[in-house]
């Protein structure tokens, strides 16, 4: 392999990269990184601002230091790829903090450049957006040095959920609103209802249909015709892939801007490899290409570059499940399977089933709900989603290992769960979704 | 069907008779019950004595008449069956109240007698043993009349370790002792640790390689020599089959008084069914008898016979995992496969992993230790076990669907977890084992 380029060092760019020198001790492994930090925990951004995550260090996890000595691998932060040539094997780097550019060349070379946060351009010094650690650093420090007490989150996406959790949880009088009716839409639209219900409860406002017209300093115009004075501004607005400087290669794009990878993680051009939320792919159950921009996806991806470039070569990706997961306030919502807007792709049935998490006499119950999308032809599981404050995450794990064997929904009558009382019930709620099927 | 008759009114007799009535509303239903009391909680009864499950309305499920009330199912408490002519197609039935024997004919019979406690026969009236909801009312009265401080558990299994949590969770100075060093069998002997971790933990006095003598009053006089006093002894030494009455008939009983089944649940006399605790069958993922007494099976095997008698008959039970689950103290302990002493019968390998439950920045996080077994020809999981405060119950419930589907160790690489740092990792233990097995 010789001379290897990674451009990222986030979860899918640092993995790749520390996964290749397990299995390979002489290439030479350079990672480019465009922004401050390397290998952080991406995940934990949102509980940190929320205090709820309290060491810095737990949520940086390596440095360029520490990942030379351990692994031998380069790491340049501030170093910014701007352009591929594929045919001559070189990238342009642009060098933040001298502001120069050169040419590197390689052998392979794998992107991992992810997401940038989307932004409204409200023009305001007191909104900001939640990608990395340098914007939470950003924001923390407003919060500290501001005396931040209220805050708007617009959207209601899994970081605007989060955000409003966590901002809520350390005290601040947080305000979320969202642009649509349809929040946190890899849940099923009904089964969202408890994040209603649980902002109700703590008496943080919300408001569906709304967007902001404009900041006037601390003056939030809305489209509805309010005016709101906040001390600070998150926006939740999605994210667009960082693939600006690969369309200056040969390497293919979607329309969105993602890259098409096959089951190597190749890309179109054989020795450029790509993985992370910047890929594209396939589900495994179902015959669909999948968009599944999480952390599951970046670490398994770097695995099997790894074992491409320098292991078995056998090993390959079968494709996405799209297992997601969020907690928001004290309930979990998770899915796996096709997303709610895939679903007019298949003729399918629903199976659903409310019971207790575990057995009813056992102290602490709580109401599970869970609904299982079956396509009607081969009475295959195509998706499941699932809501309540216990067991949410096991259901959905386990549906996600009988959807990755492409189980029928009547075999979830054969699932043995491991029964006790405070853990399940002797027919579990995945059992009597199979039974309730019989007649379906 | 015509004629049906029940011998139990337990988890499996109650049940399956309940399915039936489900898919076939004419068939005449008895079911014989020897003891008091019809479809309680069996697993819930360590719990009442806790008071951690605080109504008896939750363990009693049901009672004869809002049985016959709802279903039409007639149940027959104190009402023994004490023989099977399978020629005449009759059973001789006891009748505990007024002593009287006589005949019941049937066209269908399905046995679920359970299993009873063994006893010591310490010839003493403090101690007891627990297995029905009479039990449990003698022990309760015998705690609150004679204002028991002090008790001794005899026997560390699964019914030993919860009475003892329970009668320690409701303030009794409780001691423990063991015949051999292996305690809770269905775990590997190392993984079971924080057991006694626990137990020291909390200043409660245990002895393995121990043994009762004699009981003199409250004296109790031990193998080992000790002589101490104790207000109860609560015996957790096992169970055997109440399969005696069987003997009379052409029904075939294993050499420990256990019924063979088929994938019908059929004994080997064509309408006599058996299911329960009294059962013998296979495992469905390697090749071998399994004999799995818990509640999982009894309601699946309800299920089976219901479909084999009136429902649809392809569908068949494709036999144990062995799934298996207890809470003891603050740890939970859960395996799935073959039993610890079976796994003599497989030229296996081991790959074992210690990780958090979750991700190690999010609070709460707790050590989970996950062993998985697996044949080294077929590379097939054969077991895995786990122990931990958190996430067990989740790891195994995944493994079983896994394992259902009789996965290769190598393919836990390719489970994908549903990721957010209060639940999981990116790489969960699960993906940790299957990438550890690369290199075995």
């Amino acid at each position: 392999m010789g001379k290897i380029l990674v451009v990222g060092a986030v979860a899918g760019g640092a993995t790749v990269a520390s996964q290749i020198r397990r299995l390979d001790k002489d290439s030479e492994i350079t990672v480019f990184e465009k922004d401050r930090d390397m290998s952080f925990a991406n995940c934990a951004l949102p509980y940190y601002l929320g205090e709820v995550v309290d060491s810095r260090d737990k949520v940086l996890e390596a440095t360029p230091a520490s990942f030379y000595k351990s692994k031998q691998i380069v790491v340049k932060p501030y170093h910014e790829v701007t352009a591929i040539n594929d045919h001559k094997q070189t990238i342009t780097v642009y060098n933040r903090i001298d502001h120069t550019s050169f040419e590197e060349t390689y052998d392979t070379l794998i992107l991992s450049p992810g997401c940038s946060a989307n932004t409204l351009n409200l023009n305001s010094n007191i909104s900001f957006t939640l990608r990395n650690m340098e914007d939470t650093d950003e924001i923390e420090n407003f919060i500290e040095n501001q005396k931040v007490k209220t805050a708007l989150v617009i959207g209601a996406g899994y970081i605007g959920l989060e955000v409003l959790d966590n901002l809520h949880v350390r005290g601040i009088d947080t305000t979320l609103i969202h642009r649509s009716m349809r929040v946190n839409k890899l849940m099923d639209e009904d089964m969202n209802q408890p994040i209603f219900e649980e902002m109700e409860k703590r008496n943080i406002n919300y408001r569906l249909n709304e967007e902001v017209e404009k900041v006037d300093g601390n003056k939030v115009h809305f489209k509805s015709g309010k005016i709101e004075t906040y001390d600070m501004i998150i926006e939740g607005v999605g994210v667009k892939p960082n693939s600006e400087f690969i369309k200056s290669s040969n390497v293919m794009l979607d329309s969105k801007g993602y890259i098409a990878v096959n089951e190597r993680f190749q890309t179109n051009v054989s020795n450029i490899y790509a993985l992370g939320d910047v890929i594209t792919s396939h589900y495994r159950h179902v015959d669909l290409n999948a968009h599944v921009p999480l952390a599951w996806g970046a670490h398994r991806g770097a695995s099997v570059i790894a074992e491409q470039l320098a292991g078995d070569a056998s090993i390959h990706f079968k494709g996405y499940l799209g297992s997601n997961i969020v907690k928001c306030f004290d309930y979990t919502f998770a899915s796996v399977g096709v997303t709610p807007n895939e679903l007019s792709n298949f003729d399918y049935q629903i199976v659903e089933a409310n019971q207790g998490a575990h057995a009813g006499y056992y102290p602490g119950n709580t109401k599970l709900h869970l609904r299982v999308y079956f396509e009607k032809s081969s009475r295959r599981i195509i998706r499941a989603a699932a809501v309540g404050k216990k067991g949410v995450d096991k259901r959905i794990d386990v549906l996600s290992m009988a959807m990755m064997n492409k189980l029928t929904i009547d075999e979830l009558t054969e699932f043995e769960v491991a029964y006790a009382p405070p853990y399940s019930r002797p027919k579990d709620i995945i059992n009597m979704i199979g039974y309730k099927a019989r007649n379906k």
